[in-house]
């Protein structure tokens, strides 16, 4: 299904250019409150960046006396690498970032274009709006006028009383009349304008929300990759770790720390 | 290549049981270390939990009018398991860092045991290192008078003098013989104690050594589950994001928010 909006914006109140105006302004509201999210998101990149070279620290300050010394230094170059990942992803995201702060500025340009060159729609809307209500109270009071001349030719009035009324059900008549002849013209550029209106929008709407897409589809495609490169870290250290087995580790520490070979003669 | 300290730890000082010894207690500063270590790695794991609720909030606060409504749902519950995961994580590492230190603990007590159990050899090191010293300073005094001799025999001294210093010679030589005599059982006793205690701290040396690298093989494992869990939820974000067209984004939004489907009559 491919949704047109000229199907789904009329209605009795008239109010779907109202509807399609404010969702363009929320298109706004949302571009803003991505960049907010990035930015919170960078936040944790950035700290767990600063974590990680804290915890590289901590490793690389371990015992470099004894056995273990070796799987200190794997350790050390395991956090250092996914600090520098996490960095990395920080530069990312606010690449990204400056990216979505130029389209929420060229949009916020076009939405007040788009409010100017709409401003014939929304006249259009108001006059539909003040002509229906207009018929439809001509409308209530001609039929209150012919309720009135029913009721006093029941309780059987006089002649005078009864002409008074007809000439005012007359007067009503043609103002009704009137009203919908006026009506006519305004319900038909209400029409005209809000169909064009109502494509205007739905384009709007669809450049939109393919550009919201492409920058999260960025963002997906940066989290895989960073995920990727993460796995690697994990990957790596576990094989640096797995080559380290305790014979390694003893005969490392016998050839750095051995005080000789022959017995007291 | 496997190694045998018994190779290693001999030499003209005495002092491989020095460093075997302190070797064994740097082992108990490494399970320390690697206490600190993880604690600081699961205190990351809890602020990226945190910062991820918090980001999962600051999705859940997004404009929930307009057609980009739907995707900070998917957003939000990408941020919520996201910080539910690096919880598990700290969980697991809490529980880690509890082995550790009650291993710890336990290898603190085995060091005291060790240290008593081992005074025998303590000893007969510090026997042998002063007969050694003994042995090679009355050796060198022996020879200094043999020196004294020679001189006194060329510069043609009289036969009283040399007679005084041949006594000397004679008696040096004795107490040389003496302590070279006292030295061979201590020798044999530091030689036998060494070898046995070589295998002891082997011994210790490698049951430590495998404990520190199940450690370290159960964090890995943590590591990767969670890395692997962590992919599965870009993977789903990712699922969902891709069902969410512009097309089925339009569609929510107009079913949402229509104003009326007939246009006015």
């Amino acid at each position: 299904m491919t949704v047109d909006f000229n199907d789904y914006f009329w209605g009795e109140k008239n109010n779907g250019f109202d509807v399609l105006y404010h969702n363009m302004k929320y298109g706004l509201v949302a571009s803003k409150e991505m960049t907010d999210f990035f930015r919170e998101r960078s936040n944790i990149e950035e700290s767990n960046s600063k974590m990680m070279t804290k915890l590289a620290n901590k490793a690389g300050s371990g015992c470099i006396h004894g056995t273990f010394a070796p799987v200190w230094a794997v350790l050390k170059g395991s956090a250092e690498r996914l600090s520098s990942l996490h960095l990395q992803m920080v530069q990312k995201i606010t690449e990204l970032v400056k990216d979505i702060t130029k389209y929420a500025e060229e949009l916020h340009k076009k939405h007040k274009a788009v409010k100017e060159e709409e401003a014939g729609t929304l006249e259009a809307v108001q006059a539909m709006q003040a002509s229906t209500h207009a018929v439809q109270k001509a409308k209530e009071l001609y039929t209150s006028r012919m309720q009135e001349i029913e009721k006093l030719k029941k309780d059987n009035c006089s002649p005078k009383d009864l002409e008074k009324a007809e000439t005012k059900l007359r007067k009503q008549h043609d103002d009704y009349r009137n009203l919908v002849e006026k009506h006519n013209p305004i319900k038909m550029e209400f029409e005209r304008r809000m169909t064009s209106t109502c494509k205007r929008f739905q384009d709007i709407e669809e450049a939109h929300l393919k550009q919201m897409r492409e920058f999260l589809t960025t963002y997906i495609e940066l989290l895989q990759t960073n995920h990727d490169m993460v796995g690697q870290v994990h990957t790596e250290f576990k094989r640096q770790f797995v080559e380290m087995t305790v014979d390694k580790l003893l005969e490392q520490f016998v050839l750095n720390k051995y005080t000789g070979l022959e017995k007291p003669g």
